[in-house]
């Protein structure tokens, strides 16, 4: 299986054993169900949400798995983190209450929203309390994450959108996602944002995490705003009396909750949410991740066993 | 008056011009009010809100003063940090909306509530919502902030109380403040707050906010819980994908609210916040500076003119 | 004064004394101001907050002055409803936090958004936590009020908007305003938000207040839901455990707070709230509640002296 | 089995069928788990949660199970209300979800608080909010539910605690539990009420739900408060403009979610709640009913087959 290409060393790295089905992000038709499974129909299409927990503590018992303080010692992992993943012709799923509904949607066509759409609306959820009219939101890096953090901004909030990205082709494809306004992130970023927030902008989304984004962010943030740092580039912003304006909250949030991956979908089936997709066959698997490596994807690709 | 003897140096670190009457926590009985002045009883007792802001935005439109985004390009300043302050016989509040009635309660005994109370209890109401039963809260701190901090906790939420701080004989005060444990903040805290709090602590209050406390906040917070670093100590805890647990918020608050000053005071009238304090006359004033630079104050020093 | 020609009557029912000038809402540019006042520009246009509270007390701080609850006692009456209000060359505010700035926007364009939009905007934001993505929210009566909810729906939620009003004319203008669906309040209206909502609609927003629309509204709602009763056609709907579905909490909400007026404005800046208004001069304003009365406006009529 | 003596026609009107085993609150020790249940030791004590949901929709996967819009057309009842209840030797439960561990608590002792407990502790959590410093809770009927309420009040809010009752013999009793204030509900209660909370209570929670108590709650409440009715005695409190203060929320809540039981033996764990019980074993149950139907039980009835 192609999976046996990839690097081990990055296995390793990441604390999974060997061999892996990879594919954290995971949808599809169900074929059968365990013994005593209910409320789970075969034949109809699923999503899977990833961030599985032990399911029984009392932060499993809101569905806030993705925080599940047990999962480790337990040795609970993501199906594609450590645990089987999606990139199969089968794929067994723990436990019904990890399937969301898929109705008419094509699972093809919004799979990756099990990851790319449920973790930026965790982070929109948790900021969305400031986000009232007159807020502004800066969104760093419009690209796979991004784009969808723009998109759920402009569905569930009347914040002003504020899109900031290395790369200057990305304004027109920012705007079209529902972005107000977009910069490159430069050294003139933090200025023009300014302009369009001079008191400071409510919440700062930053996508790539790196050191120059965390630090944009902290200069561009209003006093009791709010930094959502969701990129994993290494940058870390310090947090103390005398290095952030008063009041702002910095988070590294990781994946999201059951119901707001339903909320997601919900999102999707009001055509609020577009992803641009580039499917491959299982075999090309590989291509699928070289063309990643190689920065050549349009969209995100999505393995069609 | 005793504010000469004090270094000019100190002043204009603060940014602060001279001469300059000190004293941001002011409480005291009014004499009069400006035309057009109503609401304000000639003769009753209240405590002034410190943390002034413009009045007219949408930030202080909600009584949050303490993070006005014009108080600084307007001049703005809190009475005794750049304001004439409360050091003195008579003291000019700007606006009515800045005295909070004190009812029965004494303006001496209960003054320094407006900084030592209000602080504590705008972190703790910020973080409140994850401070639920079975919920873990730690105060690192136990002085002038972190024993109120203590009192407010114990007084409007269920969490069991982990206090800690430098000197082993904080321990009975700090559990006469409503601390269910107590712990000398040496190498070995980090564990014992692990065992009363397994998963980790929901929140962490640090009211010493030095490199070494932040530290002790990161390990040992829980995920998806709060750090709020009042301490100013001049610590900072690096917030990025890698350095704290998943979904820790980190911030560093500023004073409180107008409305969370009246609800500080309804715990004092409650009999559920106690303050110890020393007087001075106006004249001792530099000796109750001194005192409090030595260490060798008991409660709170109060000036008394 | 146009005034004096509307019955004596009215005034005695509701409980003001006269003579008195009407008009609660209220816009303008700002003449001169009382000794002391701050953060008010002579020239500029601003909107009168007309819900005056006492702005001492705990719900004043707050800005929430509509629910003051000392207001009665002290004898402080909105302008217009009570005290002396809008429909003159000049007005007196008593106090510049009731004034928000209007910034671009024209003042006799906006006016009526100091209650047609505040009103809505503050139940739409008591509602809001319910209103996620895949949930629906039912607006019965477009019409003043009603219209302006529609739009502050839309602009600040992702529901599915159900618009509901006796006359079928409605249809065109409540989807121009953003619903999603539009229903004839008639016998089978409540079976046609059903086949929107199967489980019931998350919050029903009724600004027709009558019996036979808060009982409309009990058939739509959704368990765990929210009524919003805003008209005052003298309806009430009955709660107990019996008669309304589990956990729906029912309201008749009243006017909003400063900085919900705030906001309201700021949508209005962003473009995302318009107003339908017909203008008279202060002479006409007999004329124009006449035409109120007979139901031949155009849109919000603006008294221009 | 004793079941068979109570009134066939109790059944019918409640719509269940029969035989049916009686109990909807349910604790008790694992014997066995089915296929591929995880997380449920065997031989250790758990309380059965009994407002059963699908477990599938957005409502369910917060744990708000008890407001599942499915369940009906599903035909899924609460163990003792239609499915099979605790008043057994065993008792199967359907899913691992619905088990909480008791840890050290006694199951014979704490059964009760899986509805008496939960029911009042969702009531004051959706009102906890409005339960700041220097508010007024009222508590109306202080018996089965009500004695646990008032003692959640005074574990999770700072609010000053007014009891009500009709017996002037529970004064003694509600403030053993943590009222600050005892009144009989006579003619007089809501102007004692006033007079503890002069502009209204933030609160009021009624446990016995008949027309006198509803409005009672109305009378007591302040501006923009709450009223939960939890009491099924058939009163309903119209609400509309002209029929309750402004602002005023009223709801009839029903049990209460997955964690908040989790909260609710957090809070029994830390003896911040006690419960008065009386056992039975299973061949006396008609003999229990019997002393409840007379009123002659002291405390809460458990069965210990």
């Amino acid at each position: 299986s192609f999976v046996m290409d990839l690097p081990t060393e990055a296995y390793e790295l990441a604390g999974f054993g060997l061999p892996l089905t990879l594919g954290h992000e995971g949808a599809g038709v169900v074929e059968a169900v365990g013994e005593g499974v209910t409320g789970v129909e075969i034949g109809a299409a699923y999503a899977v949400y990833g961030a599985w927990g032990c399911g029984r503590c009392k932060v499993c018992a809101t569905g806030a798995e993705n925080y599940c303080p047990h999962a480790a010692e337990l040795g609970i992992k993501p199906p594609g983190l450590g645990h089987p993943g999606a990139m199969a012709e089968y794929m067994i799923v723990d436990d019904a209450r990890h399937l969301v509904p898929l109705h008419d949607l094509d699972p093809v066509q919004f799979v990756s929203l099990t990851d790319a759409g449920l973790t930026p609306y965790h982070a929109v959820a948790h900021a969305s309390e400031k986000l009232v009219p007159g807020s502004v939101a800066v969104v760093i890096g419009i690209g796979g994450l991004g784009h969808v953090a723009t998109q759920i901004l402009a569905a569930t909030t009347p914040a002003t959108i504020v899109a900031v990205d290395l790369n200057p082709d990305k304004a027109e494809f920012a705007q079209s996602m529902g972005a107000d306004h977009f910069f490159v992130s430069d050294a003139e970023a933090a200025a023009k944002i300014r302009e369009i927030a001079p008191t400071g902008a409510e919440v700062v989304f930053d996508f790539v995490g790196a050191q120059a984004t965390v630090e944009l962010a902290n200069v561009a943030v209003a006093m009791n705003g709010e930094i959502e740092i969701v990129g994993i580039a290494g940058g870390a912003l310090p947090v103390g009396m005398t290095t952030i304006p008063y009041g702002v909250r910095v988070r590294a949030p990781y994946w999201g909750s059951i119901s707001e991956l339903i909320e997601v979908y919900e999102l999707a089936r009001a055509g609020k949410i577009t992803v641009e997709v580039e499917t491959f066959s299982l075999d090309d698997g590989p291509e699928a991740y070289r063309r990643l490596h190689d920065g050549t994807l349009r969209g995100r690709a999505v393995i069609v066993p």
